[in-house]
């Protein structure tokens, strides 16, 4: 399927499947949408954690439109699979957003660690939730954010098993993409970061993990749901983890002049 | 004077000079103390042009004590001249700003490009403004800062004449200080960006620029400046032009973990 069949297939409604391995070498971005009032500090929230909530792009108030990402494509249909969340943490998944929308919504886009993993893969260095196809898994650690006005959370990872020889090149490789959380925040001890096992991750499914490999740790923009749900927001919407926004982009191409 | 005099002097209002040239290595920042009010559009007009206001560190809001880039430096002191901007776009200038301080006010320290001149002198690239004993000349340019709510501005740049044969140089170093306005954006030709005389700068002094050397513009945090003049807010600070607040930090230690 080509890039702009799975845009109109996730538009649809039809394409509801995480998007790691799909559209190599585009940026991927998380999703958050706010009510404006929780708009300050959020947006401070993810300027204090550059490395966890790198912000690409923030729309004006009460906008659907992408400008920079991607020339004005609808954030109500252009993710694969939304939650959208009330005050108690409940949530409900959909595949378009339109009937939630409201004037007041902020809508927040952060880089995604899916955009490096093409050049990984071209590099020798394989994905081993790609290869055993399924969700990417995730982590609740205890490593703090910093937390900024109601937000405060613990920082989420993404885990990809990597032979113990290929750390140092995926290291090197990683760290180009500042904006798509860079380098690895910890490998090795999954224990040292508060996670207890590999096989229960907070978000998606388990990667098996070869003789030889480590588990390398990447920060996740996933942290920002975590630090909506500690906040007891009224009301907000986000990406289904793993299920982000496409964007027309290729890294390094954001830059302001 | 050590660093620890020149602080302690610029307390007590003793130096009021602009700081280019002095604490080399540190990181110096601008300073802009807005009425909370205004914190979300001037947060956002920062995030949208990180290469002209890089963030280094948002106070919480009503405090004056830095958390990131000193610990505990009192910005209602610790810069040695500030501007009390009022409506009409008219200010006065002032050593400390104690009797101005209000609790609703919110604190932003960017990156300064003064923060890389001792790693270009070290590397044989000299600053004229140093050499000639002036603050460094700052132009506004025709290059259009991205707005955010009701801020907008026309990008303001600082000059160094650079030997053409160190234009180079001087690129690959500044590049490596993303968060201090990194590379040039532009090289060698003024009025291209909008810049009728380098007679003339809009704030600081000129310049000599001697033969064989290039005028080399960097993006300026003064840009903010503009955009608070521009957005005819009621009230706010800044440190006066060139007169910067003078970290504890080095560029790099900046990190997140």
């Amino acid at each position: 399927m080509g890039i702009e069949d799975l845009r109109a297939s996730i538009h649809r409604g039809d394409f509801k499947g995480p998007t790691a391995g799909l559209a190599p070498g585009l940026i991927q971005a998380n999703l958050i949408i706010l009510p404006k009032q929780y708009a300050y500090d959020f947006l401070l929230f993810c300027v204090r954690n550059p490395k966890t909530c790198p912000i690409l792009e923030v729309l004006n108030d009460g906008s659907y439109l992408t400008k920079l990402l991607a020339h004005k494509s609808d954030l109500r249909f252009s993710l694969p699979k939304y939650r959208v969340y009330q005050k108690d943490g409940s949530f409900s998944e959909h595949s378009d957003i339109k009937d939630f929308w409201r004037d007041d919504f902020v809508s927040f886009l952060l880089g995604c660690s899916f955009t490096f993993e093409d050049a990984l893969m071209k590099s020798g260095i394989g994905m081993r939730h790609l290869e055993e196809r399924h969700n990417i898994p995730m982590y609740t650690t205890n490593i703090k954010a910093r937390s900024a006005g109601i937000f405060k959370a613990q920082t989420v990872v993404t885990m990809r098993p990597i032979p113990s020889s290929l750390v140092p090149k995926t290291y090197s490789i990683t760290a180009k993409y500042p904006l798509m959380h860079g380098a690895p925040i910890h490998v090795g001890s999954p224990l040292k970061i508060g996670i207890a096992s590999l096989d229960s991750p907070d978000f998606g499914s388990p990667s098996s993990i070869k003789d030889g490999e480590l588990p390398v740790f990447w920060a996740c923009g996933v942290s920002a749901l975590n630090a909506c749900l500690n906040a007891k927001l009224d009301f907000f919407i986000t990406h289904s983890p793993g299920h982000m926004f496409i964007s027309e982009l290729v890294e390094g191409s954001l830059n302001e002049f």
